[in-house]
């Protein structure tokens, strides 16, 4: 077991890693060269175009102003300064919520830890019994701190009962309040929202298809008859999936040619060639910028096949549409309610914003999400119980008894102090922080194959996986592997009653471990957040060898999001630990009150300086957090229970139980009454919101605001372009014939719809797109479908953001 | 363990019990003077209006052909007769399904029943390899054709594991079908109902309190701010249960005036006296006519006031109400969406139909409901836990190796071959069923407080409760307390893997008690049933001391109505003996599938010529019986799982373990394809409806119709005693006094409405209600409140049954 020494020698490392981090931020974040990194944002905004220091060449890569370095922590009262009002306007609800977190968990945190710590410790070490436990465990300073140190059936128990309940009104108290206030936000936040697409739209998913009529004829069809006093139109979608793998893999030959065209500029005695084989490594030698100008001219031309394809096809149009209506009371009433007999047929839902659809999934057959979603609650299950092995391997070998004793050849090395207090105290949390590296991107894409049709949707999902994950095989996992490898087969051959006892006993034990890896995954990890580390490096990649022009370097720069399904598991781990060990080992408590104050400022700075939300779902992950604090308690109450029951305090168990039954009927109140704000959209205020409108923008015409809202991504980009070129005014003449091609898909599209088909927006064709081989001094298209690079379309209605970027 | 010889003198006595009763039945029901006991349907459909024999004074009473005495069988094809269609109408949808589920059993049975007798038998039977098990536990002869007399690590278990998936697709299939079928009688019922003003009517609960407004004001602004286009008119609810208190206990006293009144004119010589003090044992004597005649009159008093309280009084209208709409697509739009922006507020569902509404529960104020069903929860698990140690007791005094051994004094008893033979086939079964007794009452009692506030639901929750318990102590109880009751100590001890063995190594041990239970619950059980034993002493009683005209012996007889929340529970039970034990002890197939068979009959008849639905809930029932017997499925793959795990048969669990899954899949296909068709109302279906009402019934005056479908039975009550008074035309005229008092109601109630109330149907006064006191040749009035009565208003619309009744 780890010392108090190990903890402090852990302590350092991490405190020391923490500052390097931050030193390497305030002195790289000053620097020109790398304002783009870390002040994306306001670019995005069109608060900057340019570093702010100008002058000199060098000046404009390197700050050469000494005196900035001075104040190399002044970003942190700096992140404080903005209010939260001029956060949500600057990055939206989801963000300022998000803050909240941190604010929360300091607001329950700190009073919990001051009680803590002022009566606990003198009660638990003033008892002084550990000796005879230390037969069968060793035994480390920290647990004379924490209850381990306290008697059997000694009295003072009673004081950890107590202020377990205390605790348990007190989180209960704040998480109401919080909820309170979240929910008001939402709701104020919804109402002063402008106009906008998603209030008036429904996603319709499994339109039957009817032979003899087109999708389109019975969308209008079965709207007008049954919401005849509200219904607007509908947008079609399109399976444009094979369309858009096609463009990406253009895209990456793009950025070839733009590599070896650069290349050739800079070194033009020298043509760039390469071997045509598997990864480059053999096959016959070619002339690189002849070759991929090839390759882009073949892929131009499968792109206007598969283009022509899916704008004829009428088997390209999916059975899913997007129904407007003429008002948000029509609109919430066909979400709310079921449209038809069928219960599988006509599923309406609310749209989600058009930047948040995750398109690829528009085209998953309805029937198949059953069995989807059957196969990967089986594989998250998998997943999370037999991912535990490695991880009980890496910490068994972490127990350095135990490696002594398999391998005693190790003994010499292992015995000198540094490197034990080094094994023992960072190892562990650091051989779980690689495991859980990979595991953001598996679950994403699980929840992906799942089939919700909402990025936000997609994220709270693979945030749900990644808690189960961290609770099973981080808390759960570590407690019961970590002190006995071998305890967990006999774990496995336990009576129910009997396995709160083993985890319980084995908590105070762990403390150590779990300190470790608040400093390693919270301290160092929450510095290494704000250095950005991989986006500088990519950032300065992409500009050395892809960028020419400003717009390209703009581009180059992917501001990135709050990382919401790897960053919101982990706070509610920091949440499930501080309030496990509240009663059990306090002094575990301010190393978490460090983590959520660092945090909160770092992400403050982050969120204001860097990340440009890629949609905004009005703080619909807060139900989640509350649920899993109130899981947290429910698990703090569990495990202490079993605990005391080791500790032979049977008769103070009954006043535990009570807690409990307590816990889940505060959080079945706070369900019903806090979370339909969440959920629905209320009829009263859809009305009011209605109203308003018809006074003050009476004369908005809806219906072309409406037109092209949720148009597919793809037909978006070539929006884009026509709007690149109108600027840059150098049409090339010999492409004429290609307007002709796409003069004659539109005559083609527009004969093959029925002529009563009066609601149909009849979207794609209208924007007379401009063929993609048509580029202008070589700039490649960055289709911007990609999910991980926000597309910021902005809506029509505020056309804003396009002036600011072309 | 009881022998084949044991079961066999069960059987003979159940068998001989159950035509006991089929015969007393069948002498009984041809006699004139029972005939409103076992006809009553008629009487009600208007069929008939007095017995079918006349004649002479003695054939009045009783039946003088002996050739009806012959045929006392032929009720049987004779409730085969009707089709299913017919029987819809007669009986309503809940009847029909109700049958269904017997018949589904059939189905379900019929097929398994044979595969397992043809395959198993003599799979198991050929093995014979019980003698080392006879160490721990006495064999019966039942166990040799049980899976225990397979060896253990035979191959033999794979004919066993292949028939539970055989049996699991068959179930499912059938499952399936069923579900569907229902389904689409449902929509076909509904949609082929005529105008009912449910369909447009929604159940509006925590109205919020506005000072200064009233809940008539309120409702009126916010229904016509936010449904403008549909909103038609309101009802509202009088908080009336302390008037329905004084009712009722007047009522009482009515009885015993009328049972003294009738004393009096058979025995003029003598006036009836009784003691006034506690249950008329001590006391002051006095003349029981003028003492009741006295103590109605001051409930007349204080009835009076209490109705003028009620009636003026704005504190007792209740923040609940039944909104009414102009369409049934309106009524669907607000039932299934969130009104306010506060999620407590204003919530709507669909209202019940008028007669399926529990008014008392209207009363409860919104605040506590959450609390009432957390207290509800908490005391059914305990009824359900803490009512094992009593069983478990009686089970082991049926256990009469272990009697012997507490009492060996008994032994010379217990040794007789009868007494042992009836002490061991009949017993448990027989302690079981009395236990069982009194508990659906304790259980709907719990679901009253619960607080739904339709009947039908009530049934529902009671029906699961009363399922549960079962579960846990009639089929789990049994097998683990059963074999040992020292069992249950350990058992709980165990690990969770181990809990399918030991359930499962008991269950074929237990098939013995399983079929006893069936003979007595099912066989003599459902012979009891037809017998109407209580309703026929009830009706001839009152006969005796109440009746004096025909009306009164109309109301003497309560047909009553199927017993949902115990039938249904029985019948589930059923499902689950049945599934578990094909595979295991397939010898206990025939006898559910007598049961299914011959309570298939007795419901039949039952339900045509007996019971009158209190309600019609569309079969609303069908989610529940469906997904309890995939519970049974369950149970049965994982009990079947833990038997082979200790056969030693592990190689083939895997196998087992994919049924689970599949099944689970199944269940979730079926709620998310089926369930919505009971839980909600496509708008669809709604306009639909709506449109072919505008052209077959164009001019009906909606606004009349809905006035006062909803007003409290109490008013109603008021309006039945004018309809008497009409028909026998003898006002009493110095009672003109209370007509002026009723008078001065109306004025007062209607000037206290505010002057723009509009919508309000203001119900209560304009029903010109007669004063209870005015009796005509001292009839009880016999309010019609009472749930165990039910009312049979029928609808205004639907006028006939009153002329029929009068």
């Amino acid at each position: 077991m780890a010392t108090l020494g190990d903890i402090g020698v852990s302590a350092l490392i991490n405190i020391l890693t923490a500052f390097a981090f931050l030193l390497a931020f305030a002195l790289l974040r000053i620097q020109p060269v790398n304002d783009r990194v870390y002040f994306p944002k306001w670019y995005i905004n069109g608060g900057r175009t340019s570093p702010r220091r100008g002058g000199n060449f060098v000046a404009k890569f390197v700050n050469l102003d000494f005196k900035t370095y001075l104040a190399f922590l002044n970003w942190m009262p700096q992140a404080l300064k903005m209010s939260e009002t001029e956060l949500i306007n600057h990055a939206g609800l989801d963000s300022a919520v998000f803050l909240r977190i941190y604010t929360l968990g300091l607001k329950i945190f700190v009073p919990i830890t001051v009680v803590a710590l002022v009566i606990l410790i003198p009660v638990n070490v003033s008892s002084g019994t550990l000796f005879f436990l230390r037969k069968e465990l060793v035994v480390s300073d920290i647990d004379k701190l924490s209850i381990s140190n306290v008697p059997p059936e000694s009295t003072r128990f009673f004081v950890h009962i107590g202020l377990e309940y205390l605790f348990t009104f007190w989180i209960c108290f704040m998480l109401y309040k919080e909820y309170d206030n979240v929910a008001t936000m939402r709701l104020h936040f919804l109402a002063s929202e402008r106009i906008r697409a998603e209030q008036f739209t429904v996603a319709v998913r499994n339109v039957p298809q009817i032979p003899g009529h087109s999708i389109a004829d019975s969308l209008d069809h079965f709207f007008t008859t049954n919401h005849p006093d509200t219904y607007l139109c509908h947008q079609a979608v399109y399976n444009a999936n094979k369309f858009s793998r096609l463009v990406r893999k253009r895209d990456r030959i793009q950025n070839w040619l733009d590599y070896n065209q650069l290349k050739f500029e800079r070194n033009p005695e020298k043509r760039p060639t390469n071997k045509i084989g598997f990864l480059g490594l053999w096959g016959e030698r070619v002339d690189s910028i002849d070759f991929y100008k090839q390759q882009i001219k073949e892929f131009d031309k499968q792109m206007e096949l598969e283009r022509q394809k899916v704008l004829k096809d009428s088997k390209s149009i999916l059975p899913v549409a997007f129904v407007s209506f003429k008002s948000r009371w029509g609109a919430a009433v066909c979400a709310q309610t079921q449209q038809s007999k069928n219960p599988t047929l006509w599923l309406t839902d609310w749209a989600p914003e058009p930047r948040d659809v995750y398109w690829r999934n528009l085209a998953i057959p309805f029937v198949s999400l059953t069995i989807r979603k059957t196969l990967i609650s089986i594989s998250v299950f998998a997943l999370v119980f037999f991912y535990m092995i490695p991880i009980a391997f890496v910490q068994s070998l972490a127990n350095l008894e135990g490696l002594e004793r398999v391998a005693p050849f190790l003994r010499p090395v292992i015995e000198l102090g540094f490197v034990k207090s080094f094994l023992q105290g960072f190892l562990p949390g650091l051989a779980l922080k690689i495991f859980l590296y990979i595991l953001p991107t598996i679950l994403m894409i699980m929840s992906k194959i799942e089939g919700d049709i909402a990025i936000s949707t997609l994220e709270r999902k693979a945030s749900a996986k990644y808690y189960y994950f961290m609770l099973v095989n981080v808390f759960l996992g570590s407690i019961v592997t970590g002190t006995a490898f071998q305890q967990l087969h006999s774990f496995l051959h336990q009576s129910p009653t009997q396995i709160p006892r083993t985890i319980g006993v084995s908590i105070p034990m762990k403390a150590t471990f779990f300190i470790t890896y608040i400093m390693v995954d919270g301290w160092a990890g929450i510095a290494g957040e704000i250095l950005r580390l991989k986006p500088l490096v990519i950032f300065h990649l992409k500009n050395m060898f892809l960028v020419k022009t400003e717009r390209d370097r703009e581009r180059a720069m992917n501001p990135g999001s709050v990382n919401y399904p790897e960053t919101l598991p982990s706070l509610q781990l920091y949440f499930l630990l501080g309030i496990v060990y509240a009663v059990v080992t306090p002094i575990l408590l301010p190393f978490i009150l460090v983590f959520f104050a660092f945090a909160y400022l770092v992400y403050r700075h982050q969120i204001i300086n860097v990340y440009n939300p890629q949609y905004e779902s009005g703080a619909a992950f807060w139900p989640h957090v509350h649920s899993r604090i109130i899981a947290s308690l429910l698990i703090s109450q569990l495990l202490l229970l079993g605990l005391l029951s080791t500790k032979r305090a049977a008769n103070s168990t009954p006043l535990l139980v009570i807690l409990p039954v307590l816990t889940l009927s505060f959080h079945k109140y706070c369900k019903s009454r806090f979370e339909p704000a969440f959920r629905k959209y209320p009829l009263e205020e859809a009305m009011a919101k209605d109203l308003m409108d018809r006074t003050t923008e009476p004369d908005i015409n809806l219906k072309a605001f409406l037109a092209d809202a949720y148009l597919h991504p793809i037909f978006r980009s070539f929006e884009e372009e026509e709007l690149v070129e109108v600027r840059v005014d150098k049409v090339r003449v010999d492409k004429h014939q290609t307007y002709d091609e796409d003069d004659q898909i539109r005559d083609d599209l527009s004969s093959s719809s029925p002529p009563h088909h009066v609601h149909h927006p009849s979207s794609p064709p209208h924007h007379s797109y401009q063929p993609t081989s048509v580029y202008h001094h070589g700039i490649a298209p960055q289709y911007e479908y990609n999910i991980s690079s926000p597309p910021h379309y902005g809506y029509h209605y505020e056309a804003e953001p396009w002036t600011s970027r072309e």
